[in-house]
């Protein structure tokens, strides 16, 4: 048997200790899986005195990450600290710079270095991966980078974020406000004290930012995403989306048109009867559509202690069978100095259709005007109608609700622009995109 | 640049001539991906004249698979041939035993050979690829031999035929009978002239069967795999099943049990709002259910020629990317020599919910014995219902389902055959197994 893989973990915390167990308990399966030993030899972490549930004895530990990097002995850094910046960073900098190989669980810094730490990753030979980084345990990368090689993307978009899946799961099927099913999710640890992050599409941005250029071949744009959260949505477009066949979801989205590439994190009616209108809870998916395969979509774990070492501790024996000398995997698909910039289409110019939830006076007109505006934007509507269910009393403010064929975002926006300054509306318009799975 | 890989194509149906296209005119970005160039320098098909869309010009022809597998012009073999025996067979065992790595579509050879020729490949260091015998374009053979590492199975499922698949899913959605169906999916060419092998579940066994070694580490057995196909399944199953809230599906499953393994294919309730239960027409899907990772799902293209050629291509790729003295995946999961004897767990101890629909006479007292016969067996009933619609007239013979809990197959067995020795049934009863997704 070759030689041991000798392992160098960054961070322990619930997925650094979970993988720690998982090397120590399965060591004999992993041996025989990967033709050699899987040792961890050494750590970094602050704490040393906390319970991990692991034999940590004869490990050798450091306080700081980067004197991991710099340790002679190791031949793999796994890298669980976390953030785009600092340590996370200078030390995956550090081991690829001096030919060791990394494994990463971090959306962040692959999504604002990932280009950079690409480059001197080929430049070393060594094997940068990061299977964990997006949609957690669902081995979408893998997909990606090896088994969907040769293929033409078109589109890909998932739930990504499972926050929010879960908040959109529990006021659909509890009837319970944003607010009530927010301060579930952090009464159960799905969502952070400061819930900014996940409720406002930034998580889910990051890893699109990280498909987006493993599809198209892009530069990475982390920052040139179009956001749209999930904290406006409400009980009533979540009733009005299933009287109308749908349901609501944050998907993140990329898409090549014409005119550049679409990356865009926003609420999105999806159909009822579709695959991913099921993903339910804290459950990711993630959906690839190319030109040879068609469309292929997995569905997951997205986050949690265990589901994240198992993609980590797939890169590990990914890395633990290659020798050097073997053609690595690109790291992003294409050798980072063959990317291409990245050229970003208005989000005006989306087409697609559309819901739009329109409060207004109980007025005689209406309903004609509303039809007008939407006419002299070239909008052709799938359906216009008064909210069927709860009623108002003669006098109070009705709903209305559109549905837009495919349309452009730039149209439905002069519309709506034009429906506010008629002055009937009460409150906020709401508009929330449609997205249709090829297949139905 | 390295080395080009040299590639031989035995087989140019359907699929090889896609291949061969996906080659030629993605040549620029594949040797981008892989590092080298992919060629195909060498093909074997009987038919030299019929037109491919591809330029065959300059490639070798030979009119057998075995004088192409021994050909010196060649680093991969692929084998599009078919069958479990014959010049599949003989082939792929040549390549593998002169050094040459094999990439395959073909589940029979693998279901019936496997072991043997992973022996040879893993003897002479060489890579034995089959991305695309289980479920098409959906890369679970990728999944379960590296992304899955050190995870130990529990049940892995799918629907892996997709001509029965598209036979259920047209009887409910149009109220149709399995055999207009069936002639339907012939005419559309989603089912064979002889469909025996699709719709009575060869074709999800041998699938299966390959699954069930990875998962479990034991020996292939597609002989040792319980079979029910859907040729008794009528459209009142399906409409019972939907008052009930589940759908049918044609299940592959296997499953560690105390006792054993069970591998099993038959007609299966699913409920109508899990995942799988969306996966309509003549899509696949596969889930597995691992201890670290929790449950994957994968749902694509089962067939199809560019559906598979995608699945192979990736295969091809990943050859390319080797290099000799890489420690190489092993083919099943685990080294061949480790896999321990298949120990089939018997099908009698099989536990599950039952739905039992059965037609009786209109008798007093017939609704008493029925519950009696499961009391008697130990059934607890979830449900005992005479059918709401379709009330018959009085007299006419009546329709009763019943829903078990999770009970043992031996259990339900007995009961049934106690019922039909009351000499109350009117024609045969319906038994339909009932799985439930790990996750709801």
């Amino acid at each position: 048997m070759a030689d041991a893989l000798r392992i160098g973990i960054a961070g322990l915390g619930t997925v650094g200790a979970a993988l720690v167990r998982i090397l120590q308990q399965r060591s004999n399966e992993l041996a025989v899986s990967c033709g050699r030993p899987l040792v961890v030899t050494a750590v970094s972490a602050r704490d040393r005195t906390r319970d991990r549930g692991a034999d940590l004895s004869g490990i050798t530990w450091y306080d700081d990450p980067l004197e991991l990097a710099a340790s002679a002995d190791i031949d793999v850094f796994v890298e669980l600290v976390g953030g785009a910046n600092g340590a996370a960073h200078d030390s995956v900098r550090a081991a690829l710079a001096r030919g060791v190989h990394v494994v990463t669980a971090n959306k962040a810094l692959l999504a604002y270095h990932g280009v950079d730490l690409a480059r001197i990753a080929e430049a070393n030979s060594v094997i940068l991966n990061y299977e964990a980084a997006v949609a957690g345990g669902i081995p979408v990368i893998k997909a990606m980078r090896e088994s969907l090689t040769g293929n033409s993307f078109s589109r890909i978009y998932g739930i990504m974020n499972g926050t929010c899946n879960y908040i959109l799961t529990r006021m659909e099927k509890e009837g319970l406000s944003f607010a009530d099913c927010l301060a579930e999710a952090q009464r159960l640890g799905y969502a952070e004290a400061d819930p900014a992050f996940d409720i406002d599409g930034n998580d889910t941005a990051h890893k699109l930012a990280i498909l987006t250029t493993l599809a198209f071949g892009s530069e990475i744009a982390a920052d040139e995403i179009y956001l749209e959260g999930i904290s406006n949505i409400s009980i009533d477009d979540i009733h009005a989306a299933a009287d109308l066949g749908y349901r609501i979801k944050l998907l993140g989205v990329a898409q090549r048109t014409e005119t550049g590439i679409e990356q865009r994190v926003h609420p999105t009616m999806v159909p009822l009867d579709s695959v991913i209108a099921q993903v339910d809870g804290v459950t990711n998916a993630v959906a690839l559509e190319s030109d040879i395969l068609g469309e292929l979509l997995m569905v997951g774990p997205g986050a949690g202690g265990n589901a994240t070492a198992s993609a980590v501790l797939g890169d590990i024996t990914d890395i633990a069978k290659s020798r050097p000398g073997a053609q690595q995997v690109p790291v992003l698909g294409r050798p980072a100095h063959l990317l291409e910039p990245y050229r970003q289409a208005a989000m005006r110019s989306h087409e697609g259709g559309y819901f739009i939830r329109l409060r207004v006076a109980d007025r005689i007109g209406v309903f004609a005007s509303i039809a007008g505006r939407m006419a002299e934007n070239g909008i052709s509507l799938e359906s216009i109608v008064q909210h069927a269910k709860r009623q108002p009393e003669a006098g109070a403010p009705q709903t209305i609700i559109l549905v837009t064929h495919a349309t452009m975002e730039g149209a439905v926006r002069q519309a709506v622009s034009a429906i506010r300054e008629e002055g009937y509306l009460v409150g906020e318009p709401q508009v929330i995109r449609i997205e249709r799975p090829k297949n139905g």
